[in-house]
């Protein structure tokens, strides 16, 4: 077996060890019915009680209130880059959207065919390198909703807390930081996030939506595309991802054991400051985004001499520090350090990153 | 560990032994990169060559022509219900539907809203007992495509080859009974099919498309509603569910080495006529559909006395014979025998059937 290695993939990504070695125990027997995890039936009751402890603990992590339906879909975060505005306002109707970079534009470019799409506030000018200042959002109190991602995996920029849209509904696309901190769910109207970075098995999606916005869904939208039909069928109208809920759930469970979403945060914190040290105190290494915006999730760096990048991925490879290569949009260097990267995996990258300067810088 | 038992469920079902335990091989350690199969990223080597086998052995399994494109999408065949009007009709145009039961149903009802939908045939009136004769057709040349449900999964109705209509398109959703015979690709138009019963993970969808339907798609739907945004990107658009891909293309792999569709076929029909033969011998069991269109995946029962339905199920579990329940909508009992249950799952299956009736009947 190869050692276990640290994959700072920006997602799919690593997932914790106790959970593979769970599904690992039951792959092959699931609850000692004889058949296999895989095959587990979304009508069993097995499955009835994995998707109501799934939503409990979820629930119970993120402290969501009662005005607010948890549903498991599939996919990534991509459909609802049209379902946001297919079932939070009407034809004609505008909605704000705050430009930090890359996941915002794309879900901008696939709103602006369904409603009136305003930029209340973008940080293009400063080549995304912030959060633009909530201070300074020119918000339109009559918008459908307000759009936000609360992490830029690509730029590495992410809200340091759930901005206030008063009356105006909040929607973020949480993908790459949920379950990082706590949340003020109650600010949101609706959270979308693809489960593959820190929940676990990709091809799945958590959404958290207020019960009230349900009914703004537009005509004619079909019904896969609708919030209301996957809440009347408790997230089982369209074949549901059985296994895939399960690990999610065990993640949960997991995040629950290990002190929550406060626990994530505090660590989190300490990861990124492991690499942002290491990255501050070189000559080799940049990050161009403003302190207070820089992402705890995602770090992107560059080498000041792109010809030392390939070497410096080799090296970490074979150190077992994997997938260090930045998104294709961008170039650089990008270490993901999701909930299940151990505070041992940022240590090993910080000491390598410093100790390749040494030797290369 | 419990015994490995025979799970007749209607999907998701029994999977190749070989498969799962192959994935629980690599399950920790994929590949020998120290990481779990879970964690594989859709943008690694290993992925593109998982998704380019995938493809090439499931084109290789049904011979499907070069014309056609093969995605794999996300959920079950209900966002497709959608999708196939979206896609290949304009608005106003007309689309003909087989009205064969549940499933065609449920196509017809969501794509009502989105297309004239015109039912060209329809067994309603013989209670569903039957696939309409193809002479008897009444299809418009007009149509923007023919609909057909290959097999009605809870029915247990299915078409014994692949009609022609000629110059119009024909689309099928053949999620249950997919890779269980040779099919005559040419002749579709577009193909669907949930994985989660001949294939394995639920979650997943295969599609296979003709490439000349993709520009029909009508204006403004979502991208991720647009078969051709998913050719485009080679299933990539939303992010794919990579661990399903991989297991999905194990069992193409799987299926290849065990002598592909047409010993599929072979074996289905020994399988179903084990069960059909226990029926057809007994007064206690029932099947109501005509011989020459009774499913060789599904096969749903009744007993003459109904009270007897519990003990026959409790019965059945004590040997490992499992999710003999059939449909809530229906009752009664349903044993589907995909390509994973052996033969020796049948012959249990029917062993426990004549001897149930022996002691109850």
């Amino acid at each position: 077996m190869g050692e276990r290695a640290y994959n700072f993939g920006a997602g799919p990504a690593m997932m914790p060890d106790a959970v593979i070695e769970r599904v690992a125990r039951e792959w092959q027997d699931f609850r000692g019915e004889g058949y296999s995890a895989m095959e587990l039936g979304h009508r069993s009751e097995h499955f009835a009680d994995i998707l109501a402890r799934a939503k409990a603990d979820l629930r119970a992590l993120l402290d969501v209130p009662e005005s607010h339906h948890i549903l498991f879909l599939h996919g990534g975060a991509t459909p609802h880059f049209a379902m946001v505005p297919l079932n939070l306002a009407q034809p004609g109707e505008s909605a704000d959207y705050i430009h930090t970079g890359y996941w915002s534009d794309k879900a901008m470019a696939e709103a602006s065919a369904l409603v009136n799409v305003r930029i209340a506030a973008s940080a293009a000018d400063s080549e995304f390198d912030r959060v633009p200042d909530r201070a300074g959002w020119q918000l339109d109190p009559a918008a459908a909703y307000v759009h936000i991602c609360s992490n830029e995996t690509i730029g590495g920029v992410e809200y340091d807390g759930d901005p206030d849209t008063g009356n105006v509904p909040l929607v973020a696309d949480m993908s790459s930081n949920i379950l990082s901190r706590p949340i003020d769910v109650a600010r949101y109207g609706l959270i979308y996030a693809g489960a593959q970075k820190n929940i676990g098995p990709a091809g799945l999606a958590i959404v958290i939506v207020r019960d009230d916005l349900l009914e703004r869904v537009r005509a004619g939208v079909p019904s896969v595309m609708k919030y209301a039909r996957h809440v009347e069928w408790d997230s089982m109208y369209n074949t549901p991802a059985a296994f895939a809920i399960w690990v999610a759930g065990l993640v949960f469970e997991h995040v629950r054991k290990a002190g929550g979403v406060t626990e994530m945060a505090r660590i989190s914190v300490e990861k990124a400051q492991k690499i942002y040290a290491a990255i501050d105190a070189s000559s080799l290494y940049i990050n161009r985004i403003q302190p207070a915006s820089r992402s705890r999730m995602n770090v992107p760096f560059f080498l000041r001499e792109p010809r030392l990048e390939q070497r410096f991925l080799d090296g970490a490879r074979r150190r077992g520090l994997l997938n260090l290569k930045g998104h294709r949009a961008t170039g650089g260097m990008r270490a993901s350090l999701y909930n299940a990267m151990p505070l041992a995996g940022a240590q090993a990258l910080a000491d390598y990153m410093t100790e390749f300067e040494r030797k290369n810088g």
